[in-house]
């Protein structure tokens, strides 16, 4: 059985990067972390096939223009994206794959991969909004205005997602992500399948 | 913000009862227990508003026709229902509400209450069918057959529910079951919904 696509994205600046680390850092975690390709140059103690991989842009358009880019965004002059291949792969040999990205790539991957498990981590100060607003009734309007405003952007992000966790302490923030990926193998159309492709194994 | 209504069932004799007495004994669960009604009479220990509420059949023919069961099922010459009344309040109050019924009352929820949780147990001899059926070798042909009939109906029972977990072990299957309900607070769905309802507010 095919193993779940796992897209964790939210807006930058939230502790993506942070959540997924500890995510992997503890030990029960059943599931690869794709590696990023870039064609930025390493910073001190960044290893190729550990923290990206590190390719030309030659490679890289040269891999967009084969579509073997999952999904890929431009970023102050470099390229930043997730090699297809690696993903197929892992997800073909009954594997998870968790992708930590950016909301522009995880667009596209909900465009090509609508069935992947899609997790938005959002800041502790969204869901603390109201509290916030009517606590700091000192706060001139037209910061209560850009606060709404970016409330009003993070909803339309969110509903893209399947799941949204807010990122108030990195552990329990990583804490939900572990269990949701868990839950989401019980989901009854993954179990059917699973038991259907048994019988017909038979 | 309303509570999750959470229906947990399966075939009978798969052990939804162990597996809800496991959930309610640990301290970390954050649901009510629906009570059911029945007009059988208490078997000894049993406490009423606890293991039942025990009402009379003329009580329980009154409330199905006044609406007031949220499902209901006879069985051996007895009434087995859910009042809809403290399932209503206890949503309403913002806690979610637990309900271990048989699946021809989770189908009737279901009718009245899509947007529930529906988790459904099942016996772990389903997942290992194809191990079972080759294994056994030696079985004759009305056994493999009575297996496989059984096993298309648990399928078609299933197409019903959002979550399938199997009762190999109880204490595995509890946390399983605690794991989905805290994940599903999570659904954007309701987050979003959460947050809307925190800036109208305002």
């Amino acid at each position: 059985m095919r193993g779940l696509l796992i897209v964790f994205s939210g807006p930058s600046g939230v502790g993506k990067g942070t959540v997924r680390k500890e995510i992997f850092d503890t030990p029960n975690h059943e599931f690869e972390y794709s590696v990023s390709a870039t064609t930025r140059s390493p910073r001190e103690g960044e290893v190729d096939g550990v923290d990206y991989h590190f390719i030309s842009k030659e490679e890289f358009e040269q891999m967009i223009e084969k579509g073997e880019m999952l999904e890929y965004a431009e970023y102050v002059g470099n390229y930043y994206g997730t090699p297809l291949k690696y993903v197929n792969e892992t997800l073909d040999s009954g594997k998870d794959v968790f992708l930590e990205i950016e909301v522009k790539g995880a667009e596209q991957v909900k465009e090509k991969a609508p069935d992947g498990v899609f997790i938005f981590l959002t800041p502790p100060d969204l869901t603390e909004l109201r509290k916030r607003i009517t606590d700091r009734g000192t706060d001139a309007e037209d910061v209560i205005n850009e606060r709404m405003k970016t409330a009003r952007e993070e909803i339309d992000m969110m509903a893209l997602y399947d799941y949204a966790v807010v990122n108030d302490e990195i552990k329990l923030a990583s804490d939900r992500v572990k269990n949701i990926i868990k839950s989401e193998h019980f989901r009854v159309d993954r179990v059917m399948k699973s038991y259907v492709e048994n019988l017909l194994e038979k």
